[in-house]
């Protein structure tokens, strides 16, 4: 490999500042360090939290850093220590580590590796390499990593507990939104609210998350499905991929959860906010049933004051639990969701509205703010 | 029976108005109707649920009332339909009916009846037999049921769905004690929590049913359960029932939840509020681990504005549920509970710390509020 231990420049999309459109810019990549890996990214997807943590009101975010966690691309090269990739490898850059050594990794309750448990906000993190230090640099300056993987960049470099070698044949513009969106929400519905057969839920929030907390539903065999969007642009691809009733909370003259209490007789089983802020987290976990109504977390706001919680309201049987990453173990989960897809288990093709050069990302971030996109797929 | 079908006269404590001493006075109780069962009670602890009722800060009560549901007693005559007892029966009386009908009886996940459902609050609820009258009067006026169950009467009439007939030697001067504070606390933490081998709680409040659900949690096999409470006299006691650790916040020259999370490395597996009001709610969570955090609210206090959570703090792992009579099917196993007393499987006698002439109900009342006793038996 002509460029192993060398410096790398390459292309990249930096966010200098909190509030400002990103910049290409040309950056350097330095080699992999013990226990890191390059890796040339193919394709990247935006997800919501690429635009969150370039909002002002988001207080945690670091700058100058290289957004971008939903991405695919090939081994570059390796450093000392590295065993689970050769270059040429295809890989998905994980932004929730898997140590397989903390005692989260071997116990089976969690997918949140130690190497995550101690960040002050859980979308900004692994800044800065294993070593405090990044391998990125812009005219002359160090620049943020950006959850242990910025995928805005041509070349990234991330740590050998933060990838998942694929296999070889995998489609690397649509097993990408494996890397975040499809796997969190399918994983929300599946694995930590646990969906039921013959269940009824209610999805907040049908972007790239929520529709695939619809698949996750449907799968899981659940027989009402609700989808709430306040775009009603986004129901015609919900039903398609399995909700039953859609309801757009502007179109109605009484708040969302009591409609949808209403027509379920008493309330949800399972409710899942996949859109954040205060308003929709008091309705996923109003609209869930007495007794055993369950309500899971997803979304996150930046500037968010969070949620108002009564002790009656969890007295009366109700749970409200969270979900990081769709509560997939990484390492181990992500080569299996990449064969899933290959054998047609679900449909990421449905979450792809846009494909686009990666120098019009800042198109893709108009195209997700004003609510005409669900995935825009970026290719380098 | 000689007072069968007709009106009985005697003595019951009434709270007629928020903020006052109850006063013992003579009530007229009728004969129970369809699906009713009248019961002399025999004894009768208290609650700090009984203390919460008549705070002028609990804004929900219905006056005046007669609260306590904390009793046992033997069926003096049953009305027509009632087939699970006769007179002469040695019951407990249950706030938490068991319908054994409704789609929540039906189901495995819940011990919220369908008659519990829709109540505005689940301490002021079943203020009414079902024919929406009251069967107690005093002085010329209705006086509304507590919880259905209204143990500070001498006699008292519940629907045959509120109670369960037990053993015919059952003590129930210990036995009283199943009706609420003990099985509140064993069952959060063995049925809501689900406390498993070698786990670390933390339990907030050692009351009735916080030393409860340390019991709960020893018999569930934790290895550290860590015993808090703001009165450290209240320590002797929780050590005695399995506490490996106490702690009084006010001791403390930091957050107990900080001082927790020091002491477990990370924080507990379990944590469960059997104190009630946001600050303890807070810490509740707060001591929880990232991962796997499992946080139980039991406690409620009159007047809560309730716990703000943000997403991240469920995001990163933790679950929030909450527990109602120890999330105990009560018809089914309140019998089943009596014999395990029985049988010494747990200890109730630890509980009782006073008994007292019912006709002393206020001096009890002083002694929980004063945080000197765990429990008062009252004897009729
Ligand atoms: N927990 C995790 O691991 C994790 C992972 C990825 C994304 N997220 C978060 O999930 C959320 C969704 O991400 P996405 O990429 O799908 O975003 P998206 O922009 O693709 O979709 C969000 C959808 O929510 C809708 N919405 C906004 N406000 C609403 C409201 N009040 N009621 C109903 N719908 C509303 C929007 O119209 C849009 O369709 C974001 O907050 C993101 O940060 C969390
Ligand atoms: N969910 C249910 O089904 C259910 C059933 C019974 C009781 N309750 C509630 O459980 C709570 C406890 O009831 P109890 O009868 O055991 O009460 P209790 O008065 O016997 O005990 C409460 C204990 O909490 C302690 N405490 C108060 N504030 C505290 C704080 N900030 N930190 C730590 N400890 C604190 C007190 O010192 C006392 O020891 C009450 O709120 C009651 O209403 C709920
Ligand atoms: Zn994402
Ligand atoms: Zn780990
Ligand atoms: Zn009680
Ligand atoms: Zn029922």
């Amino acid at each position: 490999m002509g460029t192993k231990g060398k410096i790398i420049k390459c292309k990249a999309a930096v966010a200098w500042e909190a509030g400002k459109p990103l910049c290409i810019e040309e950056v350097e990549v330095a080699p992999p360090k013990a226990h890191e890996i390059r890796i040339r990214i193919i394709a990247t997807a935006l997800c919501h939290t690429d635009a969150h943590v370039i909002n002002p009101k988001f207080k945690e975010a670091f700058f100058p850093v290289i957004p971008g966690h939903e991405g695919a691309g090939i081994v570059e090269s390796i450093g000392p220590g590295v065993t689970n990739v050769k270059p040429g490898d295809k890989v998905i850059p994980l932004y929730t580590p898997q140590c397989r050594k903390c005692k989260f990794c071997l116990s089976p309750l969690t997918n949140i590796c130690e190497k995550l448990s101690q960040v002050k906000h859980p979308i900004a993190d692994q800044e800065l390499m294993e070593d405090k230090t990044s391998r990125f640099t812009c005219k002359g300056k160090p620049i943020y990593h950006f959850m242990g993987i910025s995928t805005f960049s041509q070349y990234t470099v991330v740590s050998d507990i933060n990838l998942a070698k694929i296999d070889d044949d995998a489609n690397l513009e649509r097993v990408c939104l494996i890397g975040c969106g499809f796997s969190t929400g399918y994983g929300a519905a599946i694995n930590t609210a646990k969906v039921t057969p013959g269940s009824t839920c209610a999805i907040f929030g049908l972007g790239g998350v929520g529709l695939s907390a619809v698949m996750g539903c449907k799968i899981a065999g659940a027989s009402r499905i609700i989808a709430i969007d306040i775009n009603s642009e986004k129901f015609t691809k919900a039903k398609a991929l399995g909700a039953t009733d859609c309801l757009n909370p502007r179109d109605l003259d009484k708040p969302i959860q009591e409609v949808i209490i209403e027509l379920t007789n008493g309330g949800v089983d399972f409710a899942l906010d996949c859109a954040g802020g205060p308003e929709t987290m008091k309705a996923t976990l109003d609209c869930t049933t007495v007794g055993w109504g369950s309500c899971t977390f997803i979304g996150v706001a930046p500037g968010d004051n969070g949620l108002n919680i009564s002790p009656e309201t969890l007295i009366m049987g109700r749970t409200i639990n969270g979900s990081y990453f769709g509560g997939w173990k990484s390492i181990d989960s992500v080569p299996k969701l990449v064969t899933d897809y290959k054998n047609k288990k679900f449909d990421l093709d449905a979450l792809v509205t846009h494909t686009l050069p990666f120098d019009k990302i800042n198109e893709a971030f108009d195209l997700m703010n004003q609510g005409k996109s669900i995935r825009t797929i970026l290719i380098f």
